[in-house]
């Protein structure tokens, strides 16, 4: 686990885009963020108040994440001085850069000798057991996609927050970087040795209360054939109660394979309740997460009652309308 | 790749069992073994000519294959001083072993010294990519099993064999251990990291003649949550023109879930299909591969009749009756 709370480091990002793990955070976890640290030239701004790195220790932060995206590929000379000036503050760091930390000679020998911590949420730093699919206690919800990248992070993290407005029990169960970054701690599962993935999320999502909610953060697709292996192990590992779709319905063909159609929302429905099953015969699907922003309001409201129409499930885009009526179905079973 | 032909190393095998990665070479690629060296109280015995270092040298053989498990998961001193031995006499060695070559500090100084090279197949030693769906040329055979170990890899060895025969072309392609030494080459699927696990199989099976058929070496099951993401990672990356149903009908639950039932063979074939059209539109099952070696021989026969009858495909036990209708039904596609 990385220790919260964070200051975020958005270095000398280019531009806001660049700092969407830091702006991730402050959206979902603004408890988690006591403070953001700018460079000279960031074009990037979370809103929060700017602090010096003894301003920030004072005010109680205990890890100095990277926030932003490096251009090249490559920890500069400039970023080093402060994350060195960092560790010899007291912070850990932790990032998600595929440059891991620990890489960095300079930062390792500084982290040793002042008795730090360098989180490189990329890797794993767990040794996973295999699987054993027994039934766990409490309850857990996963989204799968009609492709990658259709919301399905968003979707269980606008339902957790949610959930805890209400007072219901909830935990966001962190599969990838930016997850694991948000809430301190998770599996990153693309990164997981193939025999080990399903019991990684075993592993993730623990025996718990029968009234507690696991909501797991989805990867890949069953129909993307460079991850769907991921998606397969997160249904079997994490022994679904609930599943959400999730689609983008402007995608004209699956993320980075032009020539593969996305499924149809009944196709996916199908396939992912018929393996659900295998390690949990209860599975249902409850509802289904529309990513409309690229759909005019009147277009989106109109295709989400359509599709509501269809499928006989609720149909909505958390981020236009919330995710009240995707927990409604979850506090239903 | 490894260099073959192979002198098999049985060292001090408690029995012929221990022995068996040596067997698959004997068996499935004979010209691959020059001999066999056996130490002080080896108990197992492959009927090949029994021979010192210096003799399979001259007789042509370029790697040592240690085709035996080792007791309590270390390299014992006895087998170090043979390894090392070996090295010195000019033969790469190569090792499926959990305990892995490169970790023994004095054979990597030995072979750094005479130029040979450490072998340890469980470990990936390629930096796959990710898949990019792209379809290929030439054909591909995939079993897929009901669960894990119902004889996926001694199908496609036997279809291969009988393909090779006949004088068709075909290529055997291993994804775990054993068939990667019985081969010399391949991916070792389960020790693939997951966002690679479908590339690792595109790269393994590239583009080929038109009339030629890979067939590659299944994993897993997509019933078995342990490690269906494997094998789900084979349908997609394979892309299989044609797959093999394989099965064990005397088995009481899944390998090492006593709370799961195997699917049926109907099951298995429509979510099997199903997922691999994604990948393949053409797909189709071609045959039903049945491991029935604890059954009697009446009923072994009665049961395939059964199985044939039922699901309109031919159904054989390749160990008893040989490949020769598997292979004649891929050779009708």
């Amino acid at each position: 686990m990385i220790q919260t709370p964070y200051l975020l480091f958005l270095g000398d990002a280019p531009d806001q885009l660049a700092a969407k793990v830091a702006q991730g955070i402050k959206d979902w976890r603004p408890e988690n963020a006591v403070g953001q640290f700018r460079m000279e030239g960031c074009q990037a701004d979370l809103g929060l108040v700017d602090m010096t790195l003894a301003e920030a220790k004072a005010a109680g932060a205990k890890t100095l994440v990277i926030g932003v995206a490096n251009r090249g590929g490559v920890i500069s000379t400039a970023w080093k001085k402060v994350l060195v000036a960092a560790l010899e503050e007291g912070f850990d760091l932790a990032s998600g850069l595929h440059n891991l930390l620990r890489d960095e000679p300079d930062l390792v020998a500084v982290a040793e000798a002042t008795g730090r911590a360098l989180h490189d949420v990329r890797v794993p730093d767990t040794a996973y057991p295999i699987a054993d699919g027994k039934r766990r206690t409490g309850k857990r919800c996963l989204a799968v996609g009609t492709d990658c990248s259709v919301g399905k992070m968003y979707t269980a993290m606008a339902m957790d927050a949610e959930m805890r407005a209400r007072g219901m029990k909830s935990t966001f169960r962190a599969t990838g970087q930016t997850g694991i970054l948000i809430t301190g701690g998770g599996v990153p599962l693309d990164a997981v040795v193939a025999d080990f993935m399903a019991g990684s999320i075993e592993w993730l999502t623990p025996d718990n209360d029968p009234d507690h909610w696991d909501l797991i953060e989805g990867q890949g697709s069953l129909f993307h054939v460079s991850f769907s292996g991921v998606s397969l192990a997160l249904i079997h590992g994490g022994q679904p109660d609930a599943l959400i779709l999730a689609h983008e319905p402007t995608r004209k063909h699956m993320r980075g394979l032009p020539d593969y159609d996305l499924p149809t929302l009944e196709t996916l429905r199908d396939a992912a309740l018929a393996l659900a099953w295998v390690a949990n015969p209860a599975a249902q699907v409850v509802g289904i997460s529309v990513n409309t922003q690229h759909m005019p309001e009147a277009e989106a409201l109109s295709y989400l009652g359509g599709v509501e129409a269809r499928m006989g499930l609720p149909a909505v885009d958390p981020f236009r309308q919330g995710a009240a009526r995707l927990v409604d179905a979850l506090a239903a079973i």
